[in-house]
């Protein structure tokens, strides 16, 4: 077993035209990609990146969901694969890089230790997670999810998009029902490199994020009710506007967030008037809410301030109610301290700048998280933008993050032999 | 010349006979009335109207926008006639009084005064104006509006529905293109009953309102650039949160209301987050808001205050910018001493309790009260509620505000015999 071979890079240029290359599979006018999971869009993706992975000598299984596992085999057939890799699909007006440049990086890591010649103790698999966008299909992370069985994978199957396919159909349409049994691929570990999608690598112009932990989140529906009464004949006192009630859970929420920050954020996303009319008080108000915190006490603490302040500005508006429902709940993910370990002495290895982070996002990486060591890596992306056509990354960021990728795999894989 | 009748009453139960009849041209479900102007709906009322007028003895034209004008001789035709009526279209889900009580209460006051073999010394003449509401077509209050000169009639014969269809389509679908020119039927006098709209009637009890006043109105169309972004990755001292800037906004329209108060309110009605999701912080909001006021010096101190407030909003707002336009502006509407006063003294010498007030509301009164003398009667509806299919009145106020209509004519008109 020969020393690991501490500097070696991944082929630049290589991972730029790739990620160039399969940016043509459903790209829009402004630069961007409409891939849509388990669209002939993202059929043609799948079919290039198993002929590309077949190509680097690794053996492609396709599971019952469409997630697909490429291998290459270490020196040790008793381990169990290191995983590497992310997502394919995108939003409706998505970008080139957001889950792309993991699973693309990750291809990009086999051929670089096919070219070197360097053979790993444990066994690498590249995985492409299906639907992580959550765009097309309910819920988001969906492949990830059923794997490590938080859906069945019958429930999963009979999902609808907005025209009444199924997860089921859809599968077929593209010929991506695979064989294996959902969550039958093993692994030892599990290493996602993708953009940020947030400003904070940009301003502190740092190179790597280490992310150590996803955020906690909560989501909330709203529903507000006034009374509907015309604009010019109500008195300000006997009015009941269900939309200046809004607009105080509104600043309510930023206020909260800002109040336990920096490790916080909450955000109104949507809000609907029922009846809406330019001379008519708003009666009736549908509204999203949620809260994110990567730490468990603070994501409570969240809670309870907005229970409490709604509870406090519903009884200040006479004759308004306000119901808020709990929807969806998730305690903060701590990844593991090995693989987080791994990654920091790869950045630093290599020379990289980088800084502990937290992920606002979700990604599967979360949910992997929950059945092995897992940890994530995270390069820049332009103004934080993601989910957006015009979401963009440098060449320089994208190989920085790949090489910390390779090293980091290099690392928790072991290298048997190197050239 | 014989002495007033003072006392006589109108009949109260074919006044009411005629509210359920003609709520059953275009009856909802829950009571209400669904009757878009120049709709078939619209068109049985009006046939019902004209023959319901021509057998009580008057002539009835009808101009080249479908205003109806019944005739009534009086014993001097020298003078013009003393208008009264109102509207008998509504909302989409509109109830049985708005306009429909004013029109039907003054061909109860002809009936009437046929019944009692009264002649009066002016004409009298009942208008049906047509689109007051506003709903199929923009403008509201289109009939009057065009008969006092406020748009040209080709300009609103050309003006179109949201299936495209234009008002002159329209007009000729229903044989409603009368051949009077539009604004050539004079008037004295105009009077006009109405329902409140609004509560303070009940509140206080009274039966009849005196409308000395229509409120001046500003209306405004908002828009406001911040930036999309994640909700989860982007702290939130780097957020342009257009939603919350917005809701700021709100708050402040309400707080300049109350301020200026009790003779002003602010009301903002519509609001739409482009591309809206649960976790994408809005980047664009769009919305419109309007205030009101009796007082000219009221209205200018609420535009002002408001412009102050979104520009202090906005500056307190990094990176999110805030556009305003006036889309709308109407000075108040101040009715005729005389008119006034004759209602006044209808209501005192009829017992019943009255008080001065402002219409928080737009109607026809207002546009013709640019051309000649002009005032309203108000009577109390159920909870203030109106534009929609719960509005209710009590047939004892609708029968008291024909009475006051009835004298206030007859004190315009004048009696030349009685029975």
């Amino acid at each position: 077993m020969s020393e690991k071979p501490s500097n070696l890079p991944v082929n630049s240029d290589r991972l730029w035209g790739t990620i160039l290359e399969t940016a043509a599979f459903g790209a829009t006018p402004k630069g961007g990609v409409r891939r849509l999971t388990l669209s002939q869009e993202d059929r043609k993706v799948r079919d290039w990146f198993k002929a590309a992975c077949e190509a680097a000598g690794c053996t492609v299984t396709v599971d019952a969901l469409g997630n697909m596992f490429a291998l290459r085999p270490g020196r040790d057939p008793s381990r169990a694969p290191i995983g590497l890799g992310s997502h394919l699909d995108t939003q409706p007006t998505g970008g080139k890089f957001d889950g792309i440049l993991g699973t693309l990086a990750a291809l990009e890591v086999v051929r670089t230790l096919n070219d070197a010649g360097i053979e790993t103790e444990a066994p690498l698999c590249v995985a492409n997670w299906t639907n992580e966008e959550g765009s097309r299909f309910a819920p988001a992370m969906m492949g990830s999810a059923a794997f490590v069985g938080d859906f069945t994978v019958e429930n999963i199957l009979g999902r609808k998009d907005a025209e009444g396919v199924t997860v089921k159909e859809a599968l077929e349409a593209i010929g991506y029902v695979g064989a294996a049994p959902v969550g039958s691929q093993p692994f030892e570990a599990f290493v996602e490199l993708h953009i940020e999608q947030g400003p904070i690598l940009e301003a502190e112009n740092k190179t790597i994020g280490v992310v150590e932990h996803g955020q906690g989140i909560v989501w909330y529906d709203g529903h507000i009710t006034g009374f509907e009464s015309h604009a010019g004949s109500t008195p300000m006192p006997l009015r009941r506007d269900a939309l200046a009630t809004f607009s105080q859970i509104v600043l309510a929420v930023e206020a909260i967030a800002r109040k336990h920050g920096p490790d916080a954020v909450g955000t109104v996303g949507e809000v609907t008037i029922a009846n809406p009319s330019r001379n008519v008080i708003p009666g009736e108000v549908n509204f999203t809410c949620e809260f994110r915190s990567p730490h468990a006490e603070i994501l409570k603490a969240l809670e309870a301030d907005f229970a409490a302040a709604v509870t406090e500005i519903a009884a200040g508006r006479k004759g308004v109610t306000v119901e808020i429902e709990q929807v969806w709940r998730k305690d903060p993910t701590h990844f593991d301290p090995k693989v987080i370990g791994a990654i920091r002495e790869a950045a630093e290895g290599l020379g990289y700048s980088n800084r502990p982070m937290v992920s606002g996002a979700g990604h599967d990486a979360f949910n992997l998280a929950t059945r092995m060591p897992v940890a994530m890596i995270f390069v820049s992306c332009k103004d934080g933008l993601s989910h957006n056509e015009l979401e963009d990354a440098t060449q320089a960021d994208c190989t920085a993050g790949a090489n910390v990728l390779l090293h980091t795999v290099l690392s928790l894989a072991g290298v048997a032999n190197a050239a």
